[in-house]
């Protein structure tokens, strides 16, 4: 069995840093288990916890890790194989020898936690959890510490959330390898769509095409696809459609490595050879939008500040068009812009598509000095916070046509100062549209991650051959 | 969105045999809820449970219902979008149409659930429940049931687990037309993988292969693919592995169509064109004992006999080619079969692949007669019982050389008289062999499930071009 860590080392200096910062408490770290389908031994893939796998690297399931800082050490607890395990896995590395490929120099059974839990909590020592999200974690941290499941959230830690948050928001050089290696994969997903979409194509087709390039790595995909000719509806993972003349398709997918790294890419395609007039009206005014913002990306910059000028530039656009009228910037400042644009610009990404999520997005892509927006559009802007070298991240606008928000909106003639209802009836049906790519921030500004994609029209008309 | 049920009479009459088995008391059905990977809202594909599926159609997360047979109501309980959840997913069927799209007439918010169970539990009525797998709903149910989580254990109910296999366990025309299906996808997923194999490959590169025929079909995997040049490993889903010359890969993968019936096929393909010797040897054994054990497929026999069987026929064979001495019989009476096929020859398949194993396999394959064995081999023979017209099940004779198995009992000469150890250290990296194919039991015999695929050595050989 390969164990397809980083060398021991990479783990040491992360810990390292870590308990340099939080200097005391016994650190918490719950690794996943195996989730269930249909009856408990029938699994999804494996999916290890971003944060285990960040400072333990194992991807492995069933274990839990602490630091226990007051008292130095490191211990990974988890449950040996049987002689009679070993007869249907193969050998196996045991704990042991798992820990010290992370260079962790102690382990221990599960029971053995559960002793060290109650140890702790005789003798006050500060027990430091990050939110849990699984189900069977609630139940077993509740067991463990001897609490009703809601009483778990006394143990939740938000210094501990806070040490992480900083240190896994700044990707180091083998994590941004490892990036650009999901990025190309996601690319080369995307191309497939692309290259092989047509009319009379269902849309499961062209999904199981992309999600097999993901596989073909290795790896999977970071996040249920999205493949629909109906790309302004945002949640969408029906692919039961087939493919018509005229029509847009809207793909959001990427690929994760089997580092567990994602990527999260979106690309929308004519069903034809060409967009219609139409649509490559509002393709083009949704790509400038994109390089406008992707052109302010840089340390000490805001991303709020950042979805604020594209969201400008998607109006002065559909003003062009005459969808909008008066000033774009003042109609942004009154939240026109939510009528046609309704999400966020973007978010961090990392190990998880949308980075560190589990943790809270008031922390992950806010500060104590900027906080998230509570209205219509900006409560989904998941990402508002002052950009840092190292950041990961996406940039995805998108213009979406939605009936039952222009309805909702017509009826009381909202912000009808900005918006043109009547001529916006022509375009009823029109679907939606987004692109996105993926970018780090370096030193000046920022560089696009993962493989060239067509984006511009020229682009992705020559690749639709 | 199209609902993929079947028509509204099947789930009625299904629910209407059910109450006529049970008669009284309050049977409730979880729906399952969305798995989260790596963070709440990122969300493995979701699963339906199936029984909530074979009686009540809805393939939506987060229902449950209920049958009251002693009020003669059945009622689907779930939550109700909100128009700002219509924005993000477009317009969805409510929740009483979906109840009426299966026959059902009353629908209700989750809080009139809670209500419901609370005025049962002081009546004292009898609440009925299926064993739960899935954390979140035991979590559920101890909070609705205001018990511990194992106090959930005091309402699942024998009764209601043996009335849903007794309908189950039969298949309808419209269930094996769907089993067919799936099984002809299954086929289709192992024809790529035997024509496409060859040496430098990595086995993750054909299981892509494989897993996107499933998904282009608008389904998935029914079960985690094992595709491994360690065939002998029966546990295994390391796909890292490239493929070398002279190698066997063992593939056991299967589809599930969009209603979500599974198929579950295996086979052993050459890396090159052709077995080496003592390979060819050895699959004619494995398929020689799955020919025999097919040919004995009929109601009335009990499964455990056709494995019985099935083994004399395997020892028999490795008789041949000297690696076993002595009377067959009295060597698989002996158990020393165990030694090369180590599990069990099938299992029930329908919804799940393993058929309905969330309720119990001593229910689904034994009965108050016929209880399973709980020594070595005879513990992982999931099915035993009397075969009956309209089940459908696998057949999946093997052949496993584990070098740790076979230390453990040479060490202490086990079965010396029936093993012939010395020559089976020629033996020792030889890997595993493993054929697989489902059928339904009719009325005399069998019938395979799904089209031809390749499993002699002259149509597979013929296959590999």
């Amino acid at each position: 069995m390969h164990l397809n860590t980083f060398s021991k080392d990479v783990y040491v200096s992360r810990r390292k840093q870590l308990s340099e910062t939080m200097q005391n408490g016994l650190l918490v770290f719950m690794g996943n288990e195996e989730s269930s389908m249909n009856y408990r031994d029938n699994w999804y893939p494996f999916r290890q916890d971003s944060t285990f796998l960040y400072y333990f690297g194992l991807d492995i399931s069933g274990l839990v890790a602490v630091i226990d800082l007051d008292n130095n050490k490191e211990i990974i607890f988890g449950n040996e194989l049987s002689i009679d395990d070993i007869i249907w896995t193969g050998p196996q590395p045991g704990l042991q020898e798992l820990a010290q490929a992370v260079g962790v120099q102690k382990s221990g059974p599960v029971t053995q936690l559960v002793i060290l839990l109650q140890q702790a909590q005789k003798s006050g020592q500060s027990i430091q959890l990050l939110p849990p999200y699984r189900p069977e974690n609630k139940i077993k941290l509740s067991a463990w510490l001897n609490t009703t499941l809601p009483g778990i959230e006394q143990f939740i830690s938000v210094p501990f959330i806070k040490a992480v948050i900083s240190q896994r928001e700044i990707k180091e050089a083998i994590e941004l390898e490892e990036m650009h290696k999901a990025c190309s994969i996601s690319a080369d997903m995307h191309l497939a769509v692309i290259q092989n979409a047509k009319p009379g194509m269902k849309e499961y087709e062209l999904a199981a095409m992309a999600e097999s390039i993901a596989m073909s790595h290795w790896g999977r995909v970071s996040y249920p696809t999205i493949l629909s000719v109906n790309g302004q509806v945002l949640h969408n993972h029906y692919h039961g459609n087939t493919i018509q003349d005229a029509q847009m398709i809207l793909c959001d997918a990427g690929a994760e490595t089997n580092r567990h790294y994602a990527g999260d890419l979106t690309r929308t395609t004519p069903s034809g050879k060409r967009f219609t007039g139409k649509q490559e009206e509002l393709y083009t005014i949704v790509l400038d939008a994109m390089d406008h913002a992707v052109s302010l990306l840089k340390p000490g910059i805001t991303f709020r500040e950042v979805h604020t000028q594209a969201c400008i530039r998607l109006l002065s656009g559909l003003k062009q068009v005459g969808l909008v009228k008066g000033d774009p910037e003042e109609a942004v400042a009154n939240d026109a812009h939510t009528l046609f644009f309704q999400c966020g610009l973007g978010h961090m990404i990392g190990l998880d598509v949308h980075d560190m999520e589990d943790l809270g997005e008031e922390y992950v892509g806010y500060s104590d000095i900027l906080k998230k927006g509570t209205s219509f559009g900006w409560k989904s802007l998941r990402l508002g916070k002052t950009l840092q070298a190292g950041f990961t991240l996406t940039v995805e606008p998108g213009i979406y046509i939605i009936p039952e928000l222009i309805d909702k909106w017509k009826a009381v003639n909202k912000l009808g100062d900005f918006i043109n209802y009547e001529l916006l009836e022509d375009y009823r049906h029109f679907g939606g549209i987004r692109i996105e790519d993926n970018y780090v921030i370096n030193g000046t500004g920022s560089e696009k991650l993962g493989k060239h994609l067509p984006k511009t029209l020229d682009d992705l008309y020559a690749a639709r051959g």
